[in-house]
């Protein structure tokens, strides 16, 4: 991808240096509104919540107040919220918390093909454990069959999870149905990884009749290393990390408070805003789509409707999406082949295979995911550039073809 | 402790507002450098480490720069360091994530009696799991003596945990002595939870010849939620939290990129300012231990001169540490009894406990811990109150013991 120097003018170029970034479901910035309510607990506050003395209490009235806000955008109790540190670590507690609490009673768990890999690879860990894993496939818009969890139980069923949404595809799971179908066996705990989803689906834990849900405050303009369990009450988890008492002995260390109160004010931000701020994106990222779609061999991928409004996710035949990325970022547009968390990884995608595209589609893959300071100028360059780089992206393809030998290879 | 309204002067009351802090045993203020070092990364920056484009990548420098400074100032590589969300994380990584990948080899850990939580917890933890736990016991002084670790050992041992000194009496280990009592045994690996000792005690981990360390930021002025572990190169730990491949595959998760920054260059600073603080704090310590130790009843717990700089530990006998400690927060200073990870607990600290103190006597703890930002008119000021309050205090105790139908409660 040499081809900076193509004799575009040099206003352009200087243009480019300020980055676009639609790449909010790996990432989003840190509001400047939720930094204002950390910075206190960053400076003058600075006490052990687990202090008696009035520096501690105060440390503790902050973190007391983080747990009640987000349980209330939940309609959950403060006492049913853990502080994690991301959504790594709450899935991490969630699964692992309960197939160990459940262990007396069975040792089976239900989770879907195109989870993220803090769950793929968490049920896989407790395989080495003796237990049973059933991995649902999903259709060709990344969508779990309700039936075909249902099918799936057996009578040592303990734990279901899914993702609320699909961090790659953006693909919104029917996860009520699901619930209405597994509640009917006793003792079955059902994990809601909603880590993508939050910003984006109201979730109200009571009327989704979850036991056990994940939120990462940095999916929507909070901090990194902060994350939230939602555990309904009276539910047992065997905690994962041992230590102090913190966190009503369900998970030890001492608190990020700093962390904890930007969880808190960004959720509460979110949801407040939600309803302005869906139908706004979504109208961009239609637009973005529909610009991208007009190019031969790019198809969209995942749900066409029930998908996260941020989500652009496409592949492009006969293109290679870790080029077009890496094209992309040259013109200043931040995106990427798929998560993050896979980046590197020269194997197609898991979520893709597993929505059966064949591995050298899948590699294809780019996903462009706008976010709430995503504006209209933003989306109209990317528009320009976009198709213009898929374009020339997929000549490159081409002429890597004609030329098997390598003698003109163009990154 | 209803006893303000003493016809004190308005003055001196007003004084008392301004809290003197002496619990940096339970954590430290935020240095303000370490927070200007990490802002760039609570604004501009915020990309996610393992995203490729720009954005990331200018997360990700920074996140192997922390790496890098951090092995810099242990004498490790940058490899050998991982970072997590605190002390109790990387306690608990080393611990249980050495104790399972060495299963095949044996199933036995030795720790000592007056551990850290994170430790203790962590070994009756597996030992749900089928590892064995011995338990040696400490000296007078919460020492260990390196021959009954020796003593200890079979061949089924895997693991020694130790910590470098002691968080409540400050007691610093002969860690060194025993790591050449138990290197002779191949594939015992050795882990030294310096979480307390790290911004006095100097870490040469080559030196020190441990496998593994364990460190936590807001101890040495750094922020809350992060955390380190030194794992040395070639050392197998089985992961605690699956999911990306972060952090080597040692431990999932996105980076806490604003935290890791933050920890590096805390402990930078400390590591640079140590020689220059370590004597000035010991100074000021010594100088209020002469002060509180003239008080009839008072004693000192922990070794005399094997002690942590900051520390200062006493046994008030016939009071209650928590009465004192509240009442010297009435004053505006902020101590404790002991651990802020027990606080709230009415059981005596199990560290007094293990050293040989009866249940009556270890209740009279309190733990007053001084920092780099201490001064000496803190100092002065907290020599004259406290002794004050400890007499106060033990006639209260003596008066409900000759009023035992509690019709004079004093608190």
């Amino acid at each position: 991808m040499g081809d900076r120097g193509d004799g575009e003018p040099r206003a352009a170029r200087t243009i480019r240096r300020v980055t676009i970034y639609l790449d909010h479901a790996a990432t989003t910035p840190l509001r400047r509104e939720v930094l204002g309510a950390m910075l206190p607990f960053l400076t003058d506050v600075f006490g052990n919540p687990s202090s008696a003395h009035a520096v501690g209490r105060r440390a503790r009235a902050a973190l007391d107040e983080a747990h009640e806000k987000v349980a209330h955008e939940l309609n959950a109790q403060a006492r049913e919220i853990v502080f994690t540190s991301g959504g790594t670590e709450a899935s991490n507690l969630a699964i692992k918390g309960a197939a160990w609490a459940g262990k007396a009673q069975g040792n089976h768990v239900i989770t879907s093909a195109i989870e993220h890999h803090a769950t793929l690879h968490t049920v896989s860990h407790l395989e080495k454990f003796g237990f049973e894993v059933s991995v649902v496939p999903v259709d060709r818009y990344g969508r779990v069959d309700p039936d075909q969890i249902a099918s799936a139980m057996n009578d040592r069923t303990i734990l279901v999870s899914l993702m609320l949404a699909n961090n790659e595809v953006g693909t919104v799971q029917p996860v009520r149905e699901v619930i209405e179908r597994v509640r009917h066996q006793r003792g079955v705990l059902v994990h809601v990884d909603a880590v993508q989803a939050a910003p984006y689906v109201g979730i109200d834990v009571r009327a989704l009749d979850v036991d056990l849900l994940s939120l990462s405050a940095h999916k929507f303009e909070g901090p990194k290393g902060i994350g939230a369990l939602f555990i309904r009450h009276g539910t047992t988890l065997l905690p994962q990390q041992q230590g102090g008492s913190q966190e009503r002995y369900r998970r030890a260390g001492t608190e990020n408070v700093a962390g904890a109160v930007g969880l808190a004010v960004a959720y509460e931000l979110s949801c407040r805003e939600r309803e302005g701020v869906v139908p706004r994106v979504a109208a961009l990222r239609d637009r973005l789509r529909d610009a991208v779609l007009v190019v031969p061999g790019v198809e969209l991928t995942g749900h066409p409707r029930d998908r996260l409004p941020g989500h652009l996710s496409v592949i492009a035949r006969e293109s290679d999406g870790a080029s077009v990325s890496f094209a992309l970022d040259l013109e200043g547009i931040a995106c990427s082949t798929g998560s993050a968390c896979t980046t590197g990884s020269a194997e197609p995608s898991h979520v893709l295979t597993a929505m059966g595209y064949p591995a050298e589609e899948a590699l294809g893959a780019v996903r462009m995911t706008l976010g709430r300071t995503t504006t209209e100028e933003e989306v109209d360059r990317v528009a320009q550039v976009v198709p213009e780089v898929l374009v020339r992206m997929r000549v490159g393809a081409a002429a890597v073809a004609a030329d098997p030998l390598g003698q003109q290879v163009p990154s």
